[in-house]
């Protein structure tokens, strides 16, 4: 037996999220299809980022494992005529037979992006959140140094995360927060507000609750301090809105070397 | 009545094209139904650019007949509620009465994009074109040196073209070709190669064999020269292939003042 670890590329506008559901599409679900019909054996991926409905990934990984001879970095390729064309592998590497993609420390970069302008861009409508008002990017620079660094952000998380419904920690760590505007390209209509948020682990909606807190401060509806304030309230209320899935991918997870 | 002049952008990935046709999903007819039922008038639109099936558009323009009193700009805004997410009205000015968009001389931009790396990046792939291979672009813009200027391109048009069937003129001219590669941003997989391409005219697939065209030059497959050799034989089975309808946006259209 070889496990191999993959990378993972998707549209999630089609489906229920990464994980399992019976009955529902998933992107967890297409891959252990794929793989599956590939290698003619039973395969069940086990993922890194259990991301939700309508999210999107360009470096998402998973694990399974196999009986298979195809060297580990020719199932992108191999797999891609089994997949939808919404899901790629976009790379593969092999690893220690008990290596687990959720209990290795790692690094992950999400990007939250607005596209802000009179009327949503339908070319952009499906990996964007649309803003008619474009935001004070200073003001939001401001409000996001409040959230670097560890901290509990209990305040930025879904109240009903798994982890804190189980009593777990709501301490992570945000190593950095880098927002630009890039005006529209020719053949585009809006600006687009990136939000780029890295760090060692995320509660439940927390990209999402930044997102859409640092867009309430951009536009001018709060001030920066504010969010401080939430930040050591723990309280979920005192944080801004949950920003919509679609506008959320998740573009790297860094491991170790092997 | 006035007659107001509109701007469009669509994701044209669910649209059989602009043109109207009995039981498919057109532009055309989603204007019509939309601005009927915000005008409660039958309003029919005239397009300015009738694009494929499968192609796109940030800068579209038709016109249409009203007896609303709905200020011209207002429209883009008003109509939107009545319009699928993947057409949008981004603009409109008042224009007079027997003012026809395909009877006055503009020019037009449209940008073709090749999505190149080792797999197709899902959330490109609605709006490029893959390739393998990444095209060598200095070879590309020799290539494209040819295309500059008033020329006959019959051998860069569909041979059923509506024009060419009824005896009319092959001669248009491009003003410009740019081809650009912009490496992947932040969460996105493969390296975008873009072509520009300008004029006051264009035939029945015109830009799609020149992008199809370019793209072998520029994978190696064709010489530079062999360009120049395919426009001067006026014969459509000398130039490259019809790049897929997915890679193609129509940018802008660019009237005279009025």
């Amino acid at each position: 037996m070889r496990r191999i670890r993959i990378t993972i590329a998707y549209d999630g506008t089609a489906y229920c999220g990464f994980q399992l559901q019976p009955d529902q599409p998933t992107i967890e679900g297409e891959l252990n299809r794929a793989l599956s019909a590939l290698t003619h054996e039973t395969i069940e991926v086990i993922g890194a980022s259990r991301t939700d409905s309508g999210v999107h990934a360009a470096g998402n990984a998973a694990v399974f494992d196999t009986q298979s001879t195809i060297p580990a970095e020719k199932f992108a390729l191999a797999a891609a005529p089994f997949l939808p064309a919404d899901i790629r592998i976009t790379g593969g590497i092999e690893v220690p037979q008990d290596w687990h993609p959720r209990r290795v420390s790692c690094e992950k970069t999400y990007r939250y992006s607005f596209s802000c302008g009179m009327v949503e861009d339908p070319a952009e409508r499906l990996y964007t959140a649309f803003s008619r008002r474009v935001p004070d990017l200073s003001r939001m620079r401001e409000a996001a140094a409040y959230l670097i660094g560890e901290h509990d952000f209990t305040s930025f998380a879904n109240p009903s995360s798994q982890v804190l419904l189980e009593g777990g920690s709501a301490v992570r760590t945000i190593t950095d927060i880098t927002i630009e505007a890039v005006p529209p390209m020719p053949g585009h209509l809006n600006t687009s507000v990136n939000i780029y948020v890295s760090g060692n682990g995320f509660l439940y909606n927390m990209v999402r609750i930044i997102a859409g807190t640092l867009m309430s401060v951009g536009t001018g509806l709060w001030e920066p301090e504010r969010v401080e304030a939430a930040l050591k309230a723990r309280d979920r209320t005192k944080a801004g809105p949950t920003a919509e899935a679609r506008g959320l991918t998740l573009c790297e997870i860094r491991y170790p070397q092997l």
